[in-house]
């Protein structure tokens, strides 16, 4: 599973107060923690307003690929943001990310299709978040159809099945886990991606939820998640997850992970 | 998930010195820790020799029943030790195990049709254990059709698929997990139960293999499971895996458990 490192994120007051004053060696120490432990894209989202967020946005750009060598993740909902950052990249990135919501789909998917590194597409529209499997297919199924004919190809393509929390409905890992599998079985050449924050929202010992959460959503075909690379439990879970479905051939990353003293 | 206390196996070092020397304190201790720790039935193997094992499954029986006041596993592959230890117990026993292998179901399905507690029906012949899920499907249909023939409704049937270890095949754990999803669908009362043993055979930090193979099992169907009822982690990934499914309904489980100390 490729893992999208979620630490440089304007929304956490640290992080915003880095990017408000240019902290550059803050900034850099997470990307160069986040690479180092594995991270295969370097998620930035400045958080400022929307009258700063593009410098800020060019600034996080600029500051993290002086750190590592790594493609990042752009993540902001705001089209000028998105297109002062595109010019600085050095590497194709992730756009983080287009729905069925109309502004969005108007402001970001051009951007997306110019960048041809890969977008996040969300599996709600402007009536929300669909409670249903079958209802989250037929956003995908739109998108999908969009992103097609904005020259974007499937396996550029990465779906957020989007999971509320279970402490709200019992349903919520399930609907997220036959999403991804619909998704799938339509579109096999796209792949999935989910953050972790929402599933375990007001439950205790989050983290425990997390991990099973992840372990599950694998199995149904996640083949990339946004979280905190430096969570080592979480990378445990994905190891040992990845060896028990054989995607981690001979169990060569797992006992690698071991021989390393990542296991225990 | 329903649990069988493991830990009373003569196959266990301490265990079958337990058993010859009539260790009673012993084994009563194990039975206690394992009903306080939330196990359903209390497994019981003798694991002597054949001449000996019909009295030691009594003594064990016995022994375990004036300790807790549950129902047992009388995990034995003896027709003689089974019949010699069932008019001992007080509940209606599981019986461990049936199988393809024509001398187990001769010797031990009469047995099972009479005890009326439930029967572990592992997925394998006298040619072994098939390597794909369609072939022990297949085993399956014939024990079901036989358990059916014996009076043994299917509620009372728990199908192990079995697992082999992945450090072998990449391909076990899948295997598993499809084989206990394709018996699920053809028969919906059957029970489902798994040893965690050989998933992990061979790999480092056993425990974390295991934890994901139980947390997959379960979203695949698995309702019971042969382990260790004081594994602490085995039981959080048990409860975070019911939360995520729904399975553990408004994550009541969940939340007492943690109320109770058990998650941290």
């Amino acid at each position: 599973m490729k893992v999208i490192g979620e630490k440089i994120n304007g929304t956490r007051k640290r992080v915003k107060e880095a990017v408000l004053n240019r902290d550059t060696a803050f900034v850099q120490q997470l990307a160069a923690d986040q690479a180092a432990a594995g991270a295969t894209w370097i998620d930035v989202n400045a958080g400022t307003p929307a009258d700063r967020e593009p410098d800020d946005l060019v600034w996080l750009v600029q500051t993290v690929q002086a750190a590592v060598d790594k493609p990042l993740c752009l993540d902001s909902a705001s089209p000028a943001a998105l297109a002062a950052a595109l010019p600085e990249v050095k590497q194709p990135p992730l756009i983080n990310s287009i729905s069925g919501e109309q502004a969005r789909l108007a402001g970001v998917l051009p951007l997306a299709a110019r960048a041809q590194g890969g977008v996040i597409a969300l599996a709600m529209d402007d009536k929300g978040i669909p409670t249903t499997a079958g209802g989250r297919l037929e956003i995908v199924r739109r998108l999908v159809g969009l992103t097609r004919e904005a020259g974007i190809p499937d396996e550029q393509v990465y779906v957020d099945p989007l999971v509320m929390t279970i402490g709200a409905s019992g349903d919520a890992g399930r609907i997220a886990l036959a999403t991804v599998r619909a998704v799938k079985a339509e579109f096999p050449q796209v792949h999935f991606t989910s953050g972790l924050s929402n599933v375990s929202f007001g439950l205790p010992t989050r983290s425990l939820i997390n991990r099973a959460f992840l372990t599950l959503m694998l199995e149904a075909g996640l083949d990339s998640a946004i979280l905190d690379p430096l969570d080592i439990e979480l990378r445990r879970a994905i190891l040992a997850a990845e060896a028990v479905l054989g995607i981690d051939r001979y169990c060569l990353n797992y006992t690698r992970a071991f021989r390393a003293g990542l296991l225990e």
